[in-house]
């Protein structure tokens, strides 16, 4: 009788139904067939009700309970202890028919997002989304982790943050990133991207990123690259982290920085101790700490000059007609151009976090109920002018873009941006460690880095929860003004200011 | 209340989870990264647990004696019910801890079976083998379904068929082929496969697969084709069924007709009732008939001289190095030749029926004790030496060739060669009914053919019981004359005899 060894296996059996459930969805979108929609998504449902019946089952509540009985638990059993708890409250207090309700609605405003953004039509969306506002109120109200409906939506993704302290980091950031970009904004020699969008072979393309993965230390024996519409990383048990990414022909960076961004990612969860494979705890320990290593990689690293010093002369053996005459300086500096834009996905470092601090503010406020559904198309475009100076001409392009509110994913945004910040301090640390990375770039080396990464961050998986995790690296709180000197360090001396 | 929709509706939710078991094996064979193995084994055992035990619950009982009240079923309700009480009686008579114990068995026998094959020592395989032989021993006095235990073994896969039944056709059989064999031998003008052996381009043979596949009416919609090692067919929905191919590049019908074999499988579940779909009833009515459906497409029309007359200018047009000044009629017998041979898999039409009929009598002994698994290098040698006239060299290219006995699949082989029988008779049927066929063949036309199988066989999945339905189809029962008939027609000439 070992009650913590109970709970260990009762939750690996959650844990492998769930990865069984993301191979569903993995195949779904790199390899299903056009025709088997409906089938899989029976199957998922029926996937999904089982593995949420196992976890609101008595069995587990006795098992939960035996094992908080144990005296003294170690690091890792108190952990265990903790998500178990963590996940069983969050999904037993919210009814059965509210939970498949809720998976109904998601599945519909899906489908609903998908043809409203084709024809640019918010009023199609209306309806579907606001059934799935109320519906995550009231999903929000029963699990009640609180102060505010907001917070209990904001916890499931990032464990323990709460709004206000969101809305004071967004409030410290805004004025400052509003500062570079019209500093840069002023620079009479800007980069542009006008070399990234001539003609790049598809399958040249493909190879570069692969060999780009290998240097990263992505190991294809614990994991593989595919194409999808949406890059994404998924582990399908903890020896099988599987990135994916796009290629567009006219445009380098997507697929190229899309792999590093997945890689990124998936180096996080190819790196858990081999103790906590399998478990509870072999997950990321928030999204915000996942998107600071998918960030990191991406940003920090692959789109640095030293990175660059090494892999321009290989890039350019793979794309001489674009880029043997072109020079590695004016390289480095396209791929770092910084302008608003319309479209988060495609947004510069600099720019990236106001997209964010829109949304944030946007779903809050639809949430407490201080806005409606149909006012969102106008606050969003409202925004846009206040914060990034354009203006979308058409929802599409606007409140349409993104998927996240259609799935009810709200609270998920701030994630994103914490990225960016918590990216920022944990890479500064490092360097303050081990400033030799740099050098090691380039000659196509890693490996340093991501010992330290490693050693300090992935192993742990969800052992430390995020403010601890970061507390232990950096040695302090979240700080911005980590990411802010981290933006003006690099972008000044691009836009030679 | 409606018993019958609730059992239609529990056992869909059991074939469910069975596509999803699917889609584990299938990706593990596909695409899954080498290290993931251990972490997926320990997945598919969850998930099999899953479904034995949903399947062997007291619900499943009660459901079943509810639908057992229903009076006058129609023929669909009848043959759920049927099939359900075929499927929970199979299963309910089986401890668990047996069904465990042969899980392990199977997993630990095809692992070693791959290493004995490899060093060609079946002293290896014997303890694993051994102690399979004797846990299947116990399923099948548990199931006891008789008269013997090898009776029950084989209704598994081929319900309602006895061994006395099989034992009877195969010496039937045996004779005539003999009998061929000896006369083909006899010819001066023997075509050979020479042609075949040259380098074959793998991207063009892929290529050229796939341009078959779309005019066999092989839907991509709802379907799909990958590589693997072992070619397959597998339905992970009934809107979902993908085939694999291998590709050898120094031997072109491999890849060519292991796609148009497993193209046959797949349009037998692309075809069935959409009624049926998702349901107990959407699967092949015994794995004979399946295999009646893939020989048919791979042998009588993907052999024939009618299939070649469209694709050969085509496949010239693909290997114009290899086939530009070889004559049609050369090619049409290269692919023709009948040899005895080691290996079961790579054996033409004329003698595949007796490697078949060898791995019958044999296993029958073994399952009824006349014979002890550490006879069987010995008897395999001798009756290779009986039905083919060839001996062996070594284990691997004997005893150890086939995977079926170390996964515990006794009483499989003989649908293999029922699959020839059943498919020269519906065939034959089928040419009586619409001769139009061949002429259609010439001009790449296989659109009749599929709509004659699939209205009399494929659209009933299991609705039928393999000998109803023959009879159904054809009017009488299994006659092996059709094969024999239809073997003398098409290889005398192709021999010149």
């Amino acid at each position: 009788m070992d009650p913590i060894k109970d709970l260990r296996e009762h939750f690996t059996g959650i844990v492998r139904l769930k990865y069984i459930a993301f191979l569903l969805e993995w195949d779904m979108q790199v390899y299903m067939p056009s025709g088997a929609s409906q089938g899989r998504g029976e199957q998922s449902a029926l996937l999904e009700g089982i593995i949420h019946q196992k976890l609101v089952s008595d069995k587990t509540a006795e098992i939960i309970k035996k094992a908080e009985g144990v005296s003294n638990p170690n690091l890792i059993d108190a952990a265990m202890l903790r998500e178990a708890k963590r996940d069983y409250d969050r999904a037993v207090r919210v009814p059965l028919e509210l939970v498949k309700e809720i998976a109904k609605t998601t599945t519909l405003g899906y489908k609903t997002w998908e043809k409203a953004r084709a024809k640019s039509d918010f009023k199609m969306l209306k309806p579907v989304l606001e059934k799935l506002v109320s519906l995550k109120q009231q999903e929000a109200d029963k699990i009640d982790i609180g102060p505010t409906r907001y917070d209990t939506m904001l916890d499931q993704f990032e464990p323990g943050a709460k709004s206000d302290w969101v809305l004071k980091i967004f409030n410290d950031l805004k004025p400052h990133l509003f500062r570079i970009i019209k500093k840069l904004d002023s620079s009479s020699n800007k980069p542009n991207q006008e070399i990234l969008k001539k003609f790049y072979d598809p399958e040249k393309q493909w190879d570069f990123s692969v060999e780009v993965l290998k240097k990263l230390n992505y190991s294809f024996e614990f994991g593989r690259q595919d194409k999808s519409t949406h890059p994404f990383t998924t582990s399908l048990s903890s020896t099988d982290t599987r990135i994916t990414t796009r290629i567009w022909e006219n445009f380098l960076p997507a697929c190229l920085f899309g792999t590093i961004h997945e890689c990124g990612h998936a180096l996080y969860e190819m790196g858990f101790d081999k103790e906590i494979h399998d478990t509870i705890l072999a997950d990321g320990t928030s999204l915000g700490i996942h998107e600071s290593q998918s960030r990191l990689w991406e940003n920090m690293v692959g789109r640095s000059r030293e990175f660059w010093r090494y892999w321009y002369p290989i890039l350019q053996k793979y794309f001489p007609e674009n880029l043997k005459k072109f020079p590695e300086e004016e390289f480095y500096r396209s791929i770092n151009s910084v302008q608003p834009s319309l479209i988060r996905v495609e947004a510069d470092e600099v720019t990236y976090s106001l997209h964010i601090i829109l949304r944030y503010e946007i779903e809050k406020e639809l949430i407490e109920e201080s806005i409606m559904v149909s006012e969102l198309p106008q606050l969003w475009n409202q925004k846009m002018e206040e914060l990034l100076g354009i203006i979308p001409p058409d929802d599409a392009k606007g409140v349409l873009q993104d998927v996240h509110w259609s799935g009810g994913g709200f609270g998920y945004f701030p994630t994103y941006a914490l990225g960016n910040l918590y990216g920022a301090q944990i890479y500064s640390k490092a360097l303050e460690k081990h400033p030799i990375f740099l050098e090691e770039f380039e000659k196509g080396e890693f490996s340093t880095l991501l010992s330290y990464l490693r050693e300090n961050i992935h192993q742990y998986g969800k052992i430390y929860e995020p403010r601890d995790l970061l507390k232990n690296v950096t040695g302090e709180d979240l700080n911005s003004k980590y990411f802010i000197e981290y933006l003006e360090r690099k972008f000044y001396p691009i836009y030679k200011i």
